[in-house]
Formats: structure tokens, sequence, C-alpha cells
């Protein structure tokens, strides 16, 4: 059994890392972190979890988790999660980062968008971003993985074919985001109280969003060029799943079906990624609680106009469920592994 | 037109007054008060009042107030109330209290249930327990008035024509609420966040809700002697609206047809109760939005039991909105000015 | 006291139009019509409108119906309205039709998109498109009015000001709009039903929705030559309300200050347009329950684009609201009599 | 591998038992059936379930089906199941029936509540009640369980301890309960499409409810002589779960923390009871996609009342997942096969 050990327990992500590493048969949580729960229980947080962990929360210090742990998941804020990456990496161990610190390549990029210098560029320059079908031959030989951000991932996988097979133009991609509330991250604000989202609905962010440069990152690199996009996101009232609907300029005359099968090619073999057939459209209710990147689409014929959905969990392929998949490649396990999940409908 | 002002507006009551003030024909907002948000615009805070409302908010400095207004709505937390309210009161201003300062007459049990000493026992004296339907006659004549609990409010209003006409057993009662999110207040705390509401149900209090003594002390006034209760909130994901189903046992037989006949006989000249048919039963959606009280029963024949099921807007009838109510009886105003309102469904 | 009528008075739109009516100090409401009810009262399908109507559904017997009102408000389904418009407006009275019947100019487009022949071409050339503030003056001339779609009247005040002072390329609009449930209408059907809306979010209808070609044939009149669009429609899991997010690709240069202020010049003196100050972005909750457009916007430099963001409530601004607005216009009422509204928040 | 079979596929009560099923380690689905699906493929009803499963529906034809499966899963609306379970039983199979035919030991009961005939009371006789807490051994020995109601499962796992150690008065046993929307069903009808449900709460078939003389047999059972209860249910706006309020009188003296230590030694064992610690309540949200039921509990030592709340997610505890559970102890499998679940929270 792998001991893994998660920095930064207290939030969702850190919650369904908890849940989902309980269930794992491979692995086992020797480990949780979390400064202001510090010396409760798990259990006294997240009661749902009771009768599978008998854990308690303990402060970050690295030295002692050191000797407990192999592989080290990464919830904290960024910044802090950079001095802790470094710390387990250089010392011979595993990590899976959830945060921003190591996705974007470029530290100037990084320090523009966050306001934090990038004090480890040479860990950095190791740390592979997490998609796995886009990089899983690099997931499997690195011992540090970017995970990626939730919004990157819906987008990045709705367009990967398209753009790789040159079949859309890069310069006209709009991506109109929305997001499930548990994206927002469990805290205590009065914008994201019951009362002020539910019923709500509303863009944020617009232009501004720090997952932009991640996305035209991965895009650029696809493209061979430099991509600039249109990114928005918006705050849905539901508690999980990210849809991403995004329009983009066909180069030549193509049909749905055609699109269609140059996608299903692409993902034939990827056991997270569910084409829809002509017709059919995600929707985030299926994705729910699993692991699941569902895609459909529609060519606009009237404007020449590809538009692709996508659907996922922000909380599992957007976070926690893709930093199991991406553990699972690196630890050279099943890689469905602890996320043989369907979506529990209704 | 008479000059009010709202001491304590930067809540969900504060709100909700100054939305239904500012479009009330007899009444003019001075003045709003926020100790946290002091110097902002009103619309700030809240966006959906702009192009209805000019004001800003000021911090609670009552001499300044006192030449600004004629009457005051205090919508402040507990024991600061106190002081306010007896301010106002001493210097022959009218007040709407919508703490619970005043409700409860003895202030030994305040400080039981409030842990807080009653400092102001002579005006104490003087306040009358705002609910019209029982004490129009009082609020009428008086200048200071202690609006009533969300949850007293419906539960009172289906015990009380069953109580007065000696139908039911007094010992008996259980009364069972479910009270949308925004009786919580405008509050930044992760149990009520959205995530942490929306999709569950859970009680809380049991046995131990301040609102008791509260229902206590008027169903004994009504029945004459000390009637004490079991009463459990449950928090409902829903943004507005209390349920209470009451379960009593009733003195002989009665069908249900007879008892709500002795409802509609003795509600029927109130502006803002509903009785149902029978067969008919309340839900918080028709109450939504409005000042209504909406009652229905049925008689269980197999057990002898009376339930009453009632709905209210926690924050209008459950609060601003008999606030106003209040208002207008003390002012001789129509009772039902600003208040003719229905739900907008769905 | 105007005499009105609604023909189709069990759904959605219908029940609005019997709310807010009720409370329109000018007329009074003598008819309602619904053929599955008919025989029933208004209050037995509609319980939060009790007290406030005695009126029974009855079948739509237009001989009968003509002499009991001056002005008929239609909200039936297309081709059913057709025929109705016709009967009433030949008969000298007033008509403002919630159908999509009246509002295509060109019978042929209509045919297409609706799959049904436009029997009636003489009426729909003296039909005025019911968009008040573009066509307030047309309106106030004729005895026929088309009211605008939902989708359509939250993205032609969205683009009207950018549009028609030449600030944008008309060849490049993306128009993402997400609606609340209602909008489907008061209708027994699985894919609305309760568990398989909540939490859920998806698009439908993409290239296909029938609202494209009345948002393309206004824009073309704003812009002078034909506009065609890319108009994605997404459900949402809340009651009411429609966002709509949209983007243009810029003429020349402009910072988000200098768009925003065009439009509040454009909207000024608007009764029901309120243009966010830079920073904010609507939200579907500041407008339910009430017949404003709020209009936010962002440029975003990067890519040269801009992006509006409007909010309406489905049910009142992009139907029931916008109804009366245009009556109040047509018969010479004050034009936000019946219709001055804030949302009830939260 | 057991083959299985599902009779009634296309409901949520189908659809748990097909995902739970194509997750569950002993078994293969060989069949399911649904008339008005018949021949369309499962994923076009439940796009979630793609990748999982490649069956189609079948209509229920008994002869054909007997060859298919040794198991049978019957969710078929009562007096349909009473027949399809006699064929299957009769001819040597195993039956879980989820619907209400054979929970109530009385012919006459069932066809007083019922208003249909009981048919086969010789296979009445057979049938155990399938609350596995209670009737396990039983269970072991049987071909056919009759799979508890939702209510009564969430009412009884409550009530079950203290009655049977004598703790309450049997005759004061009030039972108000909470459920989300999937309890009404997969089907199409405006009362519960999302926008009658969303942001409403109400009470239904109060004193009438089918599930009171299922609850009142068992806890007579527990208690050795007739017991009647109160019983109310209300609709939830949420998808699952339902929490119940249970009030009764305590028999003596006895502490919140004496209770719980009871109900703790009960239900030491039990791989899906969990009993919260003092001052701890459930919530819907932490069984939620589960077979768990939480219990919690609190004496009002003012009234001398004993108040249990329970939570269960009514389509796995309160229906599929204890049909599993109940397969799992006839088969002799491990009990918690296949339905070891955690709540995806939030």
């Amino acid at each position: 059994m792998l001991k893994v050990a998660i920095c930064g327990g207290s939030g969702y992500a850190g919650s369904e890392l908890l849940r989902l590493l309980s269930l794992h048969r491979e692995v086992k949580i020797t480990a949780v972190t979390s400064e202001r729960s510090s010396g409760r229980k798990v259990v006294e947080l997240f009661p749902h979890l009771m009768g599978s962990l008998d854990l308690e929360f303990e402060p970050l210090r690295p030295e002692i988790l050191l000797k407990k742990a192999d592989l080290f998941f990464m919830s904290l804020p960024h910044a802090a999660s950079q001095e802790a990456v470094n710390f387990f990496y250089s010392r011979k161990k595993h990590v899976v980062d959830l945060s921003a610190d190591f996705r974007l390549k470029d530290p100037a990029v990084y320090e523009e968008w966050y306001s934090t210098r990038h004090e480890y560029p040479s860990v950095l320059k190791k740390a592979v971003y997490g998609l796995p079908e886009i990089y899983r031959r690099n997931i499997k030989k690195t011992r540090v993985v970017a995970n990626p951000g939730c919004y990157p991932t819906g987008a990045l996988l709705g367009l990967y074919p398209a753009l790789k097979e040159g079949l859309i133009e890069a310069g006209s991609i709009v991506i109109d985001s929305k997001s499930g509330t548990s994206g927002a991250g469990r805290k205590a604000a009065i914008p994201y109280s019951f009362c002020e989202v539910n019923e709500s609905f509303r863009a944020y962010g617009i232009a501004t969003h720090r997952h932009t440069p991640e996305i035209e990152q991965e895009l650029s690199i696809i493209h061979g060029t430099q991509v600039t996009i249109n990114f928005t996101p918006h705050l849905l009232p539901v508690n999980r799943g990210i849809l991403t609907t995004i329009y983009c300029r066909l180069k030549g005359d193509a049909s749905t079906g055609h699109l269609l099968e140059r996608y299903r090619d692409i993902y034939r073999k990827e056991p997270f990624v569910r084409v829809y057939d002509e017709g059919n459209l995600p929707d985030v209710r299926n994705v729910r609680g699993t692991n699941f990147c569902d895609i459909g689409m529609k060519v606009n014929q009237r404007t020449g106009t590809l538009v692709v959905v996508t659907a996922i969990d922000n909380l599992l392929k957007g976070a926690s469920g893709q930093a199991i998949q991406n553990m699972n490649i690196m630890m050279g396990f099943k890689e469905t592994e602890g996320l043989n999940l369907l979506a529990p409908l209704p």
C-alpha cells in the first residue's frame, strides 16, 4: 500500500481526496493537514466520512510529514504550495500539486497573473501539466505533476482535437464557462452564502480570470503559435459541475458528424472522455461525482461556427479525481482505480 | 409623509424594509444605519434597489437620528436593540422593534434564554406584542411594538383559534417548523454557505431554540394557564418561507370541516390570514414575498389529533412585513398600505 | 377602468398577467380563458392569487369575449394566436400578442422557422414589434403589438447601442444565453421535472432555436444590412431570469468606461433599463419579479472584444411585464403603472 | 456471477439498481424491462450510465426472463408486482420486491389502503420484511423479500431501540417526515415540475399516506400490542433524502446520553447505521448516495419528550440500496458489497 498524505485537507478538494482515497485499494492515507482545524478529527468537520476514516488534522510540518508518506497531494493556496512542493520533491517524494503554482511554464506569466514571484523555477521545469489525455507519457516519467485548473480541463479537452487537427481558426475562440459554487471553495463569505447564490446567476472576472493564461499556454502548445482567447466564467447555483460552451470558426466546410468522428478517434482509448452522439449534448448532472469529461457539439452551418460543449465535475476531473488519475499513472496503478464512478442520478 | 428611519439596515430584514418602504405611499425613509457599511451607498450593497433609493448608510448616532425621523424600525442584534429602543421611545418617538428584546414580558425569562439582563423593564411594560390578529387594539394605542419572531408568528396563528375555543388539549402540542435560510440572516459563515445548505436538510436547536419561551408565553396567555411545548426548527434549502406543522390532541370529536369553520370565523376580517378549503394545504411558495399567513388543517380521526399547517414568508409576515403592518396600525394608515402583494410564482 | 381579457391564462405568462393586472390601477380583468381548465376557478390553479381575484377560466369563444373587453392579451400557442389576434384586431380591439406569430415581418421566414403558414399578412404588416426602448413611438400609434421573445429582449437591449453607434463588427456576434426553467412553460414533461433540472445545467437548441431569426431581424434593422448570429440557449436551475453574455469585436479602440457612457446616454430616459457602473455586473436575482433589464459590460483589451451582459426576468420584461408596458404605452397610461416593482431579495 | 434481472427499470429506483449493480462484483445484469421504453438502449434514457452498460430495455415477458436470471428485482407499480413476484417465486427464483405488495402481512389491510385485492396470500406468508437490522436472520432463509418503504425505513430505525427497550410510550408517537422529490418517482406531472417544487415546501397526505399501516404494523410487532401513529410526509426541494423527526413521550427520566448509549448498543454491529454523538444531528446530505441511516437525538427534559432524527437516502437505504443489501444477505455475499459508498459532498 502506498502511503499518501494530503496537505490542505479541510477544503472541498481535500475532502474529496479523503473520500476517494479512503476507497482506493492501492493507497493508505497516513496524514492530512489543516492549520485551522489542527487537532480536530476529520469526521468532526466531515460527518459524511464517519466510519471510513480515523484521522486527525495536523499542522503542516514538512519534516514530520516526510516520514509519514511517499506521495503528497498539495491542496494549498498558491505561493504556500510552491514551498511545500519544492520541499517534498527535492527529498525524492512524488507530488501532485492541485494549486496553480506549477502550471504556468513561464515564471513571468505566473508573476503577472498571480502577483507572486516563483521561487522554484528549476522544479517548475520538471513539473508536468497533468492532463493525461495530452501528457500521459510525461506524467508516467515525472515525480511532480501540476494538476490542471477546473476551467482549463473542460476547455482544453473540448478544443484539443479540433485545434490539433487544424480544423478551426485559432484567433476566433470564445470560451463561455459556467461553474458550480464548490469551485469557489469552502469558505465563509456573504457572496457565496446560500441566499446570495440560490436563484441567482452571474458572470464574474470577465477578461481577467487567472485560468486564462493557463488555457492560452496549452492551446498555444497544441496550435504551435500564440493563441489568445475570450474567457468568461459564470457562477451556477448548483454544488458541482462545469459546463463550457466553446465557439470557434471552422476553417472549411465540415459537418457535425465529421467533427464528432475526429473527436471520437482521438479520444478512443480514453477511460474518462465520453463523446456524445449527434443530437445529444452534455449536462453537468451526467458527470456529477465522476471523473468523466463529456463532450458534445454542433456545427452552425449558417455562420460557419463550431460549438463544442463539455461537462466535468469541477471537484473530480477538475481537481481531486484528476489528481488521483495522475497518481495512478505516475505510480503504475490501474488508471481507473478508485475512479470507477457513475453519477448518482437524480 | 411620515419620516422613518431604519436602525440596522444591512441585513435581510433591513433590506426588505428598505424595499417595501420605498414603495409605501405614506412614508419617506430619511435614514438607514449600518456600522460596517457606514458611508457606502445602499445600492452598492443592494443593487436590486438601484433607481429607487438614493441613501447612504450612516452609523447609529441616536442624537442625530432623533431629528431625522418620527418612527424608528429597529433591526439590531438583541441587547443593542434594548438601548436604542429606550432612547427613541423615551424621546416620544414611535418604535417598531424587530429584535427579541421586548417580546418576553418577564425579564427573568428574557435573561434565562438570552443570557443578557434587561435594562429597561419600564419600557418593556409598555411594549405591545405586535401580532395584530390578537393585539390590534393595543397596537393602536402604543408607541412601542415588539415585532414577533418568525417561528412564533406561524405557530401562534395556527394555534390561536383552536386553543382560544378550548378545542385542543394544551399539554400535547408538538410544533415542527421548517424555515428558509434567510431566517439565519445575511452573514458569512460556512454552515450557511451555498454548498452546505443546497441539497441539505437538517433539524437544529431541538428543545433549546430561543423562540420557545415566546411561543409558550403567548399560548399561556390564550389558554389561561401555563403551556409548555415541543418545538423543533429545521433549515430548508429555500431562500424564504416557514412551514409549521402543528400536532395537538382534540378534546372531543370534531371534523376537519368544523375546525376550518371555527378558524374562518375568527380570522374573517383579517386582511393577511387565508384559511384554505378542506383538502388543500399551504405551501411556502404561495406566501413568498407577501404578508400572508396561509392556514390549512386535517383532523386525524384514527388518533384524535388535529394537524394544522401554516405558511408565512419569514422576512415579511415573519419580520419586515409585519413591522410595516404594525406601523400602519399605530399610525392610523390603511393596514394593507405597502403590503398589497401577491407571490411572484413560480 | 379599461376592461381587459387574457386569452390563455393557465400558463406562467398568463398567471403573471393575472397577478400584475389585478394590482394595476387602470384596468379590470373581465375574462381569462383556458381550454383545459375551463369552468375552474382561477384560485384553484393558482392558490397564491387567493383573495385578489374571483374569476373562472372560460373557453376561448371569440364572439362572447368581444363584448367583455377592449384590450386582449394573447398568451396562446403560435398558429392558434394568429387567428385570435386577427379576430379581435379586425373588430377594432387592441391586442398585445405574447406569441411569436406577429414578430417576424417576413411570412416566409415565419413559415421556415415555425413550420406554419402565416394566414394574416395584412395584420402582420400593422403589427409593431413591442420593444419600447426602440419602437415606443410606433407602439403609441398601433392597435396590435407583437410582444418580443424573452431571449431577443435581453439580447437586443444589450446590443442596440453598440450596433446603432457602429462601435462593433456585426459579423462577429456570439450570444450565449442562460434561462430559468419557467421559460419552458408550465407543463408536465419529464425533462422539466424537478429532479431532472435541479443540480443540472445544459445547452439546448444550438444553432436552431426559433428566437434566432427574431434577433437577426431586429439587429439587421438596427445595422442596416443583414446580420447573422451564433445563439446558444441554456437551461438554468432557477425559476426565473435570463442572463445573456454577448461577445462582439470592437471596431476601434474603446474603453469599458467609454462604452458604458454611450449606453447610459441612449438609455437615459428609459424607466426599465439600468446600466451598471464599471466593475459591476448584472445578476438575474436583481431583476427577479421586476420589469428591469440590467446591463453591464467589459472590454477585453487583449482580444479587442466587447463583452456585454444583460439580465431580465423572462416572465416580466421577457413576457408579461413588457406586455403590460406595451399596453400602458398604447393606452396612454403612465408607462410604469403596475410595474413599479423591486426584486424581493433574497 | 449471479445473473440478475430488473423488472421495471426506467424509474429512479430502477436506474439506481442499474448503476449500483453494474459496479457490483458478484452479479451480472442480464435483463432490464420497461414497457414504455422497450427497444431503447438504457443509455438513451440514462446517459449518465454511458460506458458502463450495454443493455436494451425489453418488455416484461416472464417466460423469457425466467431463463435469463436467477434473482429478480421488482420495481413495478403495486398490483402489477404481485403477479410477477408470484411467477418468479413459484418457479424457484429469488425475488426482491421494491413495491408495497408484500409488505403488509394482513391482506385486508393491504386491500383497505391500496384498493386492490391481494391475489397471492400464500406467497405473502413466505415474504420477509426486508429491514436487515431487525429481520436479518429471516432474510437469510427466504427467497422472497418485501423491501421496505422509504418512510418506514427511516421511521422504524429511529424508533426500534427505544420501543423495543420499553423506554417510550407507544401511544404518543408523532412522525414528521420530509422527503426529497425523487420519492415521487420519475414522472411527467405539473406538481413535480421544477418550477413548482423549487423554492417550495409543503405537507401532503396528512393522516392518509399509505406508509402509515406499514409503520404501524412493524411498530406493533416490536411493541407487542397495536400501535397507531401520527404520520405527516412533506415534499422537500432536494433530489434525494428523507429526514424524519420523531416525537415520543419518555416513560421515565432519561438523559440524551443514556438513550444514545442504548441505540449504539443495539446497532453496534450494523454496517449501515451510524449513531451520532450528543450535540450532533443528521443531515440528509451526509447520507446522499449512500446506504446509511444516520441517527441523532435529544431529550427535551422540560416536556419529557424524546426527539429522534434520522436521515436516509430514499433511493438507497429507502429503496435500491436496501434491495441490494437484502440480495447480499439472501445470497451469502458480503453484506456491504456494492454498497461501500460515501456521500459526494458537497
